[in-house]
């Protein structure tokens, strides 16, 4: 362990910091909170939802690493030091949001929950089966994430379409964006697929009006949603509402308003609803800490740290 | 409809004609059963099960057409004329296999039982999650849609083996072949895809011994089984001994040993099998039979049947 590398702070909370902990202080002196008022002597924070006025008793803090892909969690801190944050971009962040993508868009699409539904009946029918590209599959948020996942379903065959905030090209891929566009996104979705970030712009996007935006005579008998962005962009009640009046057909949530998901939320017990506890893709220390180490150390070479939070935008 | 084109006879059990019945009938004659004992005036028959001794009663006929992939229900038939036989090779049907694979490939890897009992309970739990790459495919029967299967995973990022009779070279997925090549691809196998056909030497292949021989320390806790190759090429009775002593960890199971599955059979309440009524891969009427008709009136210009069985090795 080199004395001229930059200390770091870590500092999280629901998530165990054991690992992160082990794995970055191999290379770096870490601290888990600051001494007292303030610490000079801290040059890099490691966060993840880190309690608000952390950050700010660090007075010579340099750069701030999101634990994760998303840095809602980081921004909604009012004394938030005017340094970089970095975000994780990370090829094995984007294989299991991949892998989810696609596990759950072939689930609504294969009719996992009918046939989960027959077999319990112990019924052997067959339901009309359309092939992948007749379906359209709709993806917010064209970002590392959504592209990759749209990328996945290429290569399965769907139909892809995609919506983001700035105008994007994806090759294979009808894009849509902003405002304007995603009245006739929407309209032609028949499996939403959500991977945006949270900002004040998206907060509460996936409501009952949105879903009763999306295509309602699809192959599918109902349009689906999956949500593995963020939970605070859905209002639940509003896609029990849509579930019950025959809106949406079915729905797999990965990310919930409030996580844990209360054990009294309706949604656990829906049928056609699928639970993940915020697992679609989940931050491993073993693959990302090196990852931050070596941003670390090249910005001590005098080289730009990537992957950089636009603070206007919001992610 | 031209008088020169040559009659079909349609003979299918276990199906509903109708669909079929109407498209071949827009080009060609088409006779449901023969007239009486013996027809010479038929030039092509088009089967699913047909009964036996059928099709000896059609002196002139030149070819018979499968309206699947397998051909083991037509091999079946003691009386069965040494005339050519024709399978199913299409995208459409390739393309539902594909989907199929990864569907429930993804629903092993990412854990689908465990989050499905852990929602039943109301329960907030993340098992550990290997990343495809270091989970192992195994597929038995590297034909059409085994490597379409093959391909399909290998896109998603899963490491893929392959088990054929013949030696195969497919891009990207470690090979082996006949029986010294079983023991070997099953050692490393964590998700077991058979799609093979079911001749004497595969009927009953998928047994105890067979599922006792895969991976036991791989990533996902246990191997699973997914077959959608034939149900008489597994053994049900094995498959439940193993998952009761935990040789196996989970089954997709699309083909039975009995079609339909018996309403009294303990797969149907199995908490880790999952059932779908021989569904992975359709035919589908309306893209089959225009590539059959246009396989007849090309023959009848002179060129040669494609997609031909080896009646020696059974498919
Ligand atoms: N469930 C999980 O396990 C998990 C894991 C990792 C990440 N996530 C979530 O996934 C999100 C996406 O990650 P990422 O790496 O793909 O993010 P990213 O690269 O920043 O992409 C964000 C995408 O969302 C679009 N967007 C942002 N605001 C928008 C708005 N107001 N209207 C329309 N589109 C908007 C962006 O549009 P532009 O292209 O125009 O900028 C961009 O295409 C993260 O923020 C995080 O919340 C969840
Ligand atoms: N569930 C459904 O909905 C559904 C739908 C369609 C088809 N199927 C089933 O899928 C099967 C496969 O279809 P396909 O079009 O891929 O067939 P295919 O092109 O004829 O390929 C068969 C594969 O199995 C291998 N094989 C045959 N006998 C073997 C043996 N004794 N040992 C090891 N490997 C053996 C072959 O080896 P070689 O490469 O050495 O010849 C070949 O790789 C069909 O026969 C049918 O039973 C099911």
């Amino acid at each position: 362990m080199s004395e001229a590398k930059g200390r770091v702070l870590l500092s999280m909370t629901s998530m165990h910091p054991k690992r992160w902990y082990d794995l970055l202080s191999a290379d770096r002196e870490v601290v888990l909170e600051p001494d007292g008022e303030a610490d000079p002597n801290i040059d890099y924070a490691v966060v993840w939802k880190q309690p608000h006025g952390v950050l700010k008793k660090l007075p010579n803090l340099k750069a701030i690493f999101s634990l994760g892909a998303g840095v809602d969690h980081i921004l909604t801190d009012p004394d938030l030091p005017d340094v970089p944050i970095v975000r994780v971009v990370a090829d094995n962040l984007t294989q299991y949001m991949r892998e989810y993508v696609a596990w759950r868009v072939l689930d609504h699409h294969r009719m996992g929950a009918t046939y989960r539904s027959q077999q319990h009946e112990r019924v052997w029918h067959e339901p009309p089966q359309p092939p992948a590209g007749e379906v359209n599959v709709g993806i917010m948020g064209l970002g590392e994430l959504g592209r990759a996942a749209a990328n996945a379903l290429l290569a399965l065959g769907f139909s892809v379409n995609g919506w983001s905030r700035t105008q994007k090209q994806v090759e294979g891929v009808a894009t849509f964006h902003g405002e304007d566009g995603l009245t006739p996104f929407l309209a032609r979705t028949d499996i939403l697929v959500v991977l945006l970030p949270l900002t004040p712009a998206t907060r509460g996007i996936v409501n009952y009006d949105l879903l009763n935006r999306l295509r309602k005579d699809g192959p599918l008998g109902g349009p689906a949603l999956i949500n593995a962005g963020r939970g605070q962009l859905q209002n639940e009640a509003d896609i029990l509402r849509a579930l019950e009046d025959g809106v949406l057909k079915e729905a797999s949530l990965d990310v919930f308003e409030a996580e844990p998901l209360d054990p009294q939320s309706p949604l656990w017990s829906h049928p056609r609803v699928f639970i993940t506890p915020h697992a679609a893709a989940s931050s491993d220390p073993a693959h990302l800490a090196p990852l931050m180490l070596e941003q670390m150390d090249a910005f001590e070479r005098g080289e730009p740290l990537r992957n950089l939070v636009d603070r206007e935008a919001g992610y």
